[in-house]
């Protein structure tokens, strides 16, 4: 099915029935995730892909009472980093040079052009990175409906304790997003069948001139 | 072809050969763009779409000075709402109400929930709306690969003289990222050819627990 069958088929699904997501589906939502284009190349976040059941209820108790958070199989939990530091730089180089087969040497230029554009006082680092880890999140959304996994994108819930949960302030990190992945239970779903609900295309779209 | 082969083919092309992208194509990467889920469901954004050579030469010299913006044959400017308004809310209201033919007081209880989620002086109203914006950047990139467009993600621009020119700032917007879109040159495109860098799985990834 097309990108646009896929978008029309999936809906932020609230109701889940507990079937497991197969490894092998997970793992290509997130191999899109991995391959998802970010600002400079740089990747400046991780996915967290909690599958065990007592944290999820953990992060149910704690951080967000969607059912999802339970009746689903996996959370993948976007988490941005809070800042970058010169050393995400250097092993961004070190990544390249040795994907590309090229000394590291031969980067400086546009090590120079990510350094100058990043620290220079103006860039406010987790506004930045969120944004990127919100291209990862939208093609994750894709890739699920295309696997005909349901998945509900989900910001409902308290930053700081799932932060807390997750132990991310330590690493630098800080949430900003989920994707529930499971299956949707029609029967107790209300938005199962729901009409999809989009603004006109004359209501989102300026066309110029 | 798959999400993951579509990603695989995209690159972030930097030279166009001039070769205008088809009206149905750009058609079906809009609808593709309109489809993407927001939270709450509010598009808190507008896409203005540029094809005028003269606009986009204007804005090459005063905002953005990379040669996809000419070589290319449309501009996708992502523009995110700087405040959300009460209106704004009514308006979503009245085209839940009318897509699924329900009276607008049955949504009371949710109204309630966006006004005092998005009202309660906590939320950036312009960080998260930004946010929604890159969750349809990221689902336009994966229908432009499937339609074998080639598009660039931006963000190499001034914002304050892309807005000036497009006059977004008395629209209630700002521009957050670009999406040219075009057909590679790979003879002058020296990523044309490049092998494709992304962090492993190892390392972009956390398994829990």
């Amino acid at each position: 099915m097309s990108v646009l069958e896929n978008l029309e088929w999936r809906y932020a699904t609230k109701r889940m029935n507990g079937t497991p997501v197969p490894q092998a589906k997970l793992d290509t939502i997130l191999e899109a995730i991995r391959m998802a284009p970010t600002s400079l190349g740089l990747q400046p976040f991780k996915v967290i892909v909690v599958e065990d059941a007592a944290l999820r209820e953990k992060i149910y108790n704690e951080a967000c009472q969607q059912p999802q958070v339970k009746e689903g199989s996996h959370l993948l939990i976007f988490a941005a980093y809070t800042k970058i530091t010169p050393q995400d730089v250097d092993e961004y180089m070190d990544l390249i040079a040795k994907t590309r087969e090229v000394p590291v040497e031969a980067l400086s230029d546009f090590k120079s052009m990510i350094t100058s554009s990043l620290f220079n006082g103006e860039v406010q680092h987790y506004a930045w990175t969120a944004r990127q880890a919100y291209i990862a999140f939208g093609i994750g959304i894709v890739a699920a409906a295309e696997e005909k996994v349901d998945a509900t994108p989900m910001e409902g819930f308290s930053v700081e304790a799932l932060d807390r949960v997750l132990d991310l302030t330590e690493k630098n990190l800080s949430a900003v997003t989920i994707l529930a992945l499971g299956y949707r239970d029609p029967e107790t779903d209300y938005l199962a069948n729901a009409k999809k609900v989009r603004k006109r295309g004359a209501d989102l779209f300026i066309h110029l001139p």
